[in-house]
């Protein structure tokens, strides 16, 4: 059979011990002789698990107690709404746009008060970040939001923008884990679980204990609040268990690999191998500035829209899944996060070759 | 090995043969090579589970083109919020409380309006249900809401408590599926996932079209709209796929079982036996008054707390996990939902003839 590399944006691949793991133990957690998935948000061993990954999140980047780390539902998307709804005190909020999901985060923002748009790379079609000089803070804003790694466009930052001691509000869902982090430069990350963390399902945030007030806005039901969160001795509500069981079983893979130091190295081996065949061919073009090349999205074309869908498709046929670039941009996207190996960035390098012979003359 | 039996609340017990088949296709959903839990949510193989899911689910229960079909995120603690945000217009709503749940629903809505209370089953601690003309509808309210099974108090509504035309809400949580059920008499109906539906991650929502306008709240944010939800002609955000994947397994053993009716039949011989076993006793008694006794969660005690406790740990060494009560109420407590075979409340009730004669005297 034909072995089969998955580049998902997301939900996306997980490491296969990871998958055979949850695969034994499926029906029969340890010795418990009852399955993971089937079992109380309140049981022992389910508390014991997320006491782990609590644990080993904080081990791997480096999380202090200043800092609480929630597990909640509904995606980034919640958090776009979530953000403002606590943290806009004076309704003020300075958004940096670097891509779709950043200008979704800054488009609900404004439904909560004066949002200032401190950098719009839509102008540049989001193909490059600004430099730090670049953006023009506000003289008042109650945070500054802004989203590290834009997979659709593949991008991703290399410094933390911060002005002053405004607080910093990362969406990380795409880049978290993937590389060492100085969490001390942030108040509040936010990451969906389905690229590095897991599967689908769980809404990881972390966040300052001084960040913890009362909701900005009274309508901000309890459900929508990090103070009610945090505040909560367990689970405010029953999360999405089994994602949580798979997160803690990507942990153990994350440390016994040797940890963020460990994983950058390979990340950058993975990203260089891929940019360093785009950049020697005469075939394909990269789409994001070099400067902002993202680690963990490559974005490429041919140049043209039908042939890059007929790479997509004979792509799959040779078991290199979900390359089609998002339809927002079109174009071709490998997404190469912590849990694809090295091999399948050499399959698809391989794949590109013959294409480009097959389809160049 | 001792067979094990699950009686937890939530997540709970799974059907045997599904968790079997989701071990075997773990790491490899059908034949794609992929597995299905790092999938991406837009691909072709997760859109076509979204639109059996839906697809059964309408045939199962009946729904009709009236009403859509949405899979949220946040559980019914979601539910209690938006609810409120989507449909109080003039800012009145009644509501009847039932146990915990159906008041945290009260509390959460108190935030949005004016809420009548026109059902406090709070002072006869929760043992019982209104009957229709117990209930004190006020003149003037945006809906009803309700809860249609209390999990912790297992008392269970065999009406629809209605009130002219006016929009009934339902949280069904945790006995959806569990019958026959005459869909025109509900405007909303939504199920948290983990106990008759699948594992955690996925709230159902079952809206009637009608309902559908502009949020009655300014600040309700998108992903907190009914209305965006279901104006998305695909998905709004990343669901809990795993959860919608094993939904869909759930489902085909519901219908090859012979749907509703046959689950009913199922569900009230489950019932009957715990609850005979329990009448004839003189050792245990029953929570819920006669009348309004759950099929779903049979909540019993010794008479003696300690004695309880001794009963739910010694169970669990029998193989009879989870049947300490909520903290709420203490006593014990039996979730036999869909998933439980009868052989597993015949396990129960052979234990809990063994664990009378050891410690009756």
């Amino acid at each position: 059979m034909t072995q089969i590399y998955n580049f998902s944006a997301g939900p996306s691949t997980l490491p296969k011990s990871v998958l055979e793991r949850a695969q034994k133990e499926f029906v029969n957690y340890k010795t418990s002789g009852v399955p993971l998935i089937e079992m109380s948000h309140r049981s022992e061993l389910f508390e014991e698990i997320v006491e782990r990954v609590e644990k080993k999140l904080r081990q791997l980047i480096g999380i202090n107690d200043d800092y609480h780390i929630l597990f909640l539902h509904g995606g980034a998307s919640s958090q776009f709404a979530m953000v403002p709804m606590n943290l806009m005190y004076t309704h003020k909020a300075d958004y940096i746009v670097t891509g779709h999901w950043a200008n979704k985060a800054n488009e609900v923002a404004r439904s909560y008060g004066d949002v200032s748009l401190i950098w719009n790379g839509e102008l540049d079609n989001y193909r490059r970040l600004p430099i730090l000089d670049e953006i023009r803070f506000s003289k008042e804003a109650d945070y500054i939001h802004f989203c590290s790694n834009n997979t659709i466009y593949g991008t991703q930052f290399n410094y933390v923008p911060s002005y002053g001691d405004r607080p910093v509000i990362c969406d990380h869902s795409s880049d978290i884990l993937s590389r060492p982090m100085d969490i001390e430069a942030f108040d509040l990350i936010y990451a969906s679980s389905q690229k590095n963390i897991g599967p689908a399902g769980v809404t990881l945030v972390i966040i300052k204990k001084e960040l913890l007030k009362q909701p900005a806005y009274d309508k901000t039901p309890e459900i929508m609040s990090y103070k009610v969160h945090a505040g909560s001795k367990k689970l405010y509500n029953t999360p999405t268990s089994y994602t949580i069981y798979i997160m803690d079983l990507v942990l153990d893979w994350l440390i016994d690999l040797g940890g963020l130091e460990e994983i950058e190295k390979i990340n950058r081996e993975k990203a260089k191998l891929l940019y360093d065949f785009i950049d020697q061919s005469q075939f394909y073009n990269g789409f994001a500035d070099v400067k902002d090349r993202s680690l963990m999205n490559v974005v490429f074309t041919t140049g043209n829209a039908k042939l890059d869908l007929a790479f997509a498709r004979e792509a799959e046929k040779d078991g290199l899944m979900a390359l089609k670039g998002h339809k927002k941009l079109g174009m071709l996207r490998a997404s190469i996060y912590n849990a694809m190996p090295i091999d399948g960035v050499k399959s698809l390098i391989r794949f590109m070759e013959s294409f480009e012979k097959r389809y160049s003359d």
